[in-house]
């Protein structure tokens, strides 16, 4: 089997679960109770706190641990429109292409009467920094822009962007929810104060994830309660899941410049191999894309049954984001990326494992042409095309 | 050692770790995911609702899974608030002595236009049902009740309650973090439209949690995202928690009435021998109260050195809830049975495990013995006491 949709999870590492068994058999203490057993929780917490914030660049104290990313996000630009809304800037800058735990929370406050603009992504899937300085209002209060697009992988321009809004005293969250781990984030050098993550992205467990919120940058609770996480966050804190994301980051940290090296030669040769399957196009930046982000559009086929097929001959791989899969609607992002509907449809998104061979790469690239010129075969788009009926786009 | 705090958490069973550790190395895929690794995921997490609505007497559409008992707690209360605005119903019932994720979240409501009643609990920790169904307006649009305190353990006439409430067409939420998997909860008997639970109380893991909420109550979002959890609760599905805490549920479940018995005794036989220390007084009421509940005042002590000791004697428990332990305030569960600061500042939680021993608790009740004796030894109240200075409460 090859498992080529590391973008919707990846597998544990095996230090994350040995991290994990051995604090639900011996740490299972309440971190906030005082004696021993709790203390030492305790304490295993704040480790965590500490290696979560070294990665990134933070300081302990502005790492609240969550339930994943789509948590961190609510969080995040709901704390953010609370602040703005003290202040009479009730607009919000996005991008059309993020999240949906971003884009449906935006949904959410633009009916409590907040302004947002989406900026556009281009067919290159990337926001142009001179675009968002346009943008930005007297009554903006928020900046959200997706560190690396979960579907294409595009790198965003962050220490730009951050930077303008530096300047114009506006505050930058970004779901990095991609990026983490992938790529080097660097909240201080990238001019970021709200950032969001999640463990399972990174070979750490899933239900697990955390918010970057820059000091200073209050905080609004999503979930009341308990004063855990200084009261910003309550619920008995997921120790040993919380202990093994820090174990999974500081590992794929640790590994992050030559895993990328070698995963960046593979994407490579996957792109160069799909490329030869006529009427093909990579969706996204060629090289401003995560290490291992491929994304295909082939041109008269249907994406689900692609990936259908490729899973028959061992290979796991997906459309786009797992979180719409049950959806018949096209990709947001392709859409946003100029994508029509009908090529927008026939999308493949390979994402590598760091442990992926080249042999393997070359078996992806062979069964994918097996399965288009298959599916090809009996399409009555494809069989149109060819009649010249209708015209290529790709 | 022994480990009496299990109402602030509880050990993982071995089996709900086998479940948790087999899933993370073997089944890692996103539910979400067309693939087989994907659908065997799926298949995980759609048995895990079963099996979770099964225990409690519900359809496994009306399982919801959360982070845990507070996401759900506020979700809940929330999720009803908003039904209860468009009738323009907006009054809520409660009680004195809920768990701070319902009070705080009552709290922000409260902000927002709500009114909120909050019922008496009395000297033993009950709700009465007559001044519930008197405290019903034509407004209500709420009512939550905790089936069992988390400090004093006194379980509330919930069929009762349920009852009432749906006589007068009124939401009824539980908070039932306590009571699930220590005492039988049937939705359907106990007239619940809403219940939420959490994993860590019953050996499964930290993190997880679910909410029950009963067919035709339309829930609102807490985390906005993803078309997870039927499109009310985005993130990816932490399967390997969510079938650990079923699995934990279901061993509970079927050894329930024997553990029920089992520590009944076992906690009889300790509140006998705290009995013993002169003015010492059990909080809440004798028997319609958690099996494995014991809460004491002690006259004349202090009760965060009580817990240092002990835990110097190897015994692990607490003052009250772990989720306020950093709080110098006396327990407000303490206040709202009529304990007065003083005395609630003295106050002791053992909550014991299915596996203590007689032994044990003689281990404990010595222990405790020793430790009041000493501490009064050179307490100042206690000497004022001794001497007539000050009457004793207890």
């Amino acid at each position: 089997m090859i498992y080529a949709d590391n973008a919707a999870t990846t597998k544990m590492s095996p230090r994350a679960i040995e991290t994990m068994v051995s604090l639900m058999n011996e740490t299972f203490g309440n971190p906030s109770s005082l004696y021993t057993i709790g203390q030492r929780a305790k304490e295993v917490l704040e480790q965590a706190r500490k290696d979560v914030a070294e990665v990134i660049g933070a300081d302990p104290k502005e790492i609240l641990f969550t339930s994943g990313g789509s948590e961190a996000d609510n969080q995040a630009i709901i704390s953010a429109a609370k602040i703005g809304a003290r202040k009479g800037k009730k607009h919000i800058i996005s991008s059309a292409f993020e999240h949906h735990a971003v884009l449906h929370t935006l949904e959410k406050l633009k009916k409590e009467g907040y302004d947002v603009t989406l900026l556009d992504v281009h067919e290159d899937g990337l926001v142009r920094p001179e675009e968002l300085e346009a943008a930005i209002r007297e009554d903006t209060c928020l900046v959200t822009i997706m560190y690396a697009n979960n579907e294409i992988g595009t790198i965003q321009p962050i220490r730009e962007i951050g930077a303008i809004c530096r300047k114009h005293g506006v505050l930058f969250h970004t779901d990095a929810v991609q990026a983490i781990a992938h790529v080097p984030v660097n909240v201080a050098d990238d001019n970021i104060d709200l950032l969001s993550s999640s463990a399972h992205k990174f070979h750490g467990p899933k239900g697990v994830g955390f918010l970057y919120a820059k000091k200073g940058v209050l905080l609004s609770n999503l979930i009341e309660g308990g004063a855990q996480e200084r009261g910003k966050r309550a619920g008995t804190e997921n120790v040993p899941g919380i202990a093994a994301m820090a174990a999974a980051l500081k590992e794929a940290a640790e590994h992050l410049e030559e895993n990328s090296e070698k995963l960046k030669k593979r994407r490579d040769q996957l792109i160069a191999g799909l490329r030869e399957i006529p009427h093909s196009a990579l969706n996204g930046h060629e090289t401003k894309r995560l290490p291992g982000n491929v994304n295909f559009c082939f041109e008269g086929i249907e994406g689900e049954s692609l990936l259908l097929l490729l899973d028959d001959k061992g290979i796991s791989a997906s459309s786009g984001s797992a979180c719409t899969s049950g959806s018949l609607d096209p990709s947001h992002v392709l859409l946003a990326i100029g994508r029509v509907h009908d090529v927008a449809h026939g999308s493949l998104r390979l994402t590598l494992g760091e442990d992926v061979t080249e042999e393997q790469v070359d078996e992806i690239i062979q069964s994918v042409k097996e399965v288009v010129e298959y599916l090809r075969s009996f399409s009555p788009i494809w069989r149109d095309l060819m009649a010249g009926k209708k015209p290529f786009i790709l």
